[in-house]
C-alpha cells in the first residue's frame, strides 16, 4: 500500500513539474567547429568523434579538446561540441572572458558579427579565429508543445524564475520554439553559480 | 541656458536614483584575519597595512596578500581585508570553490560553524584554517534612514531588481541595517557577471 502510495505520489509530482516547470541546464564553455578549422586543427579530411549526446537532439559533446588563448590568459580543454558549423564559434562565461583578457559581448548563438576574435590550438596547430567568441545570452529551448502550453512564441523575450539554492528571477531570456530541440533552459556557469543551480534545479517562465 | 538645464536634469536624475534606487557593489574573494593568524603567517607583533578604504566605513583592503590552497586548486594573490577580526574567514564565490575543490555553503557573513577549512599561506608561512571558509550571501547594507525610506528593517529578506547588461531579480537578499554601513547591495563576481554588472550599477529593493 505504501508503495502504491508513494508511486502515485511521484506520478503526480512528476506531471506537476512537466505542467509548471521547466528543466533548468547549465552549459559550460565550449567551441563550435567549421569543417575548415577542423582540418585546420586536427587535419584534412578529419571526423569528429562523439563522446557524448547532449540534452538537445543531434548535438553531442565530442572526444577533442582544444586550447582558447586570448592575450591574457588560457583556457586549456576546452570541449568541442558536435556536429560541425557553418562557422566557428567559441562560447565562454564573463569569468572566462576576464581570464582571457578579451572583452565578448552577449549574444544569441550564431549572431558573430562584430564579435572579438581568439587563438584556438590543439596539437600543435594555430587557428587565429578573426571573430566568433561570444557569452551566449540566457535562453529557452522549447517545443511547440510546450510553447503553446505555456503561451510564449519564437524570439518572445521572458523572465524565468529559477528554484535554486539562491534563487532568482532572470530577466531577459530569449525563448526559441522549435521541434528540433528539448524543452530546457540554457544558462552559463556564472549564472548557474549565481542561483545555486544543481542538476535539477527547475525554473517557471513569468511573463511580463 | 543649456548648461544650467543639464545642471538641473543632472540633479533631478541623482535625486530620483537616490529616492528609488541602491548601489550594487560586487565583492572579489577576500579574507578577514584574526590577530593570531596575521601574527602566524606575518609574524609576531605585525600590524597589517592599508590600502584602500573601502565603500563600508571602517573597512580597508591592505597591501597584503594571501594564497589559498585547497584539495584541487590554488588562488594566488587573495586581498586581505582590514581590520583584524575575531576569527578568520575566507569569502570565495561558487565558482573559486570549484577551482579549490571545496564545497563551501552560502552564509551571512560570521556564521561559520560547521564550514570547511583551508590551508592559508604568506611568505613561507602556512595557517591551517579548520573552518571559516564561506560563499556570501547576497546583501544590502542599509542605514537606518534609508531603511526607513524603503520601510525595510534588519533582517528581513527582501528581492533586489537589478538593472545590469543582464538584468534580473535576486530573490533571498538579506537586508542589513546599522549606521555603520553605507546602503549598497553587495553581491558576488559570478551574480555580478549573471547580471551584467558594471560600475555605477543600480539595484531596486522589491518587497514580497
Amino acid at each position: 500500500m505504501q508503495d502504491l502510495i508513494n508511486e502515485i505520489i511521484e506520478e503526480v509530482l512528476d506531471r506537476v513539474k512537466k505542467e509548471a516547470f521547466i528543466q533548468v541546464e547549465a552549459s559550460g564553455r565550449h567551441v563550435h567547429l567549421s569543417k575548415e578549422h577542423v582540418e585546420a586543427l586536427f587535419g584534412y579530411g578529419y571526423k569528429l568523434n562523439k563522446a557524448k549526446d547532449l540534452s538537445q537532439p543531434g548535438q553531442y559533446a565530442c572526444k577533442e579538446r582544444v586550447m582558447i588563448v586570448g592575450p591574457k590568459g588560457t583556457l586549456k580543454n576546452v570541449v568541442v561540441l558536435g556536429p560541425e558549423r557553418k562557422e566557428t564559434q567559441v562560447e565562454i562565461s564573463l569569468t572566462d572572458s576576464n581570464v582571457l583578457g578579451v572583452k565578448v559581448p552577449i549574444r544569441q548563438s550564431g549572431d558573430l558579427k562584430n564579435t572579438p576574435g581568439l587563438k584556438i590550438l590543439a596539437n600543435d596547430n594555430v587557428v587565429n579565429l578573426e571573430n566568433g567568441a561570444i557569452c551566449a545570452r540566457r535562453h529557452v529551448h522549447i517545443t511547440n508543445e510546450d510553447a503553446n502550453k505555456f503561451k510564449v512564441s519564437d524570439n518572445q523575450v521572458v523572465s524565468v524564475k529559477v528554484f535554486g539554492e539562491r534563487p532568482l528571477v532572470f530577466d531577459d531570456v530569449v525563448v526559441r520554439v522549435s521541434d528540433n530541440f528539448n524543452t530546457s533552459m540554457h544558462i552559463d556557469y556564472d549564472e548557474a553559480n549565481a542561483c545555486g543551480f544543481s542538476k535539477g534545479t527547475l525554473g517557471r517562465i513569468l511573463k511580463k
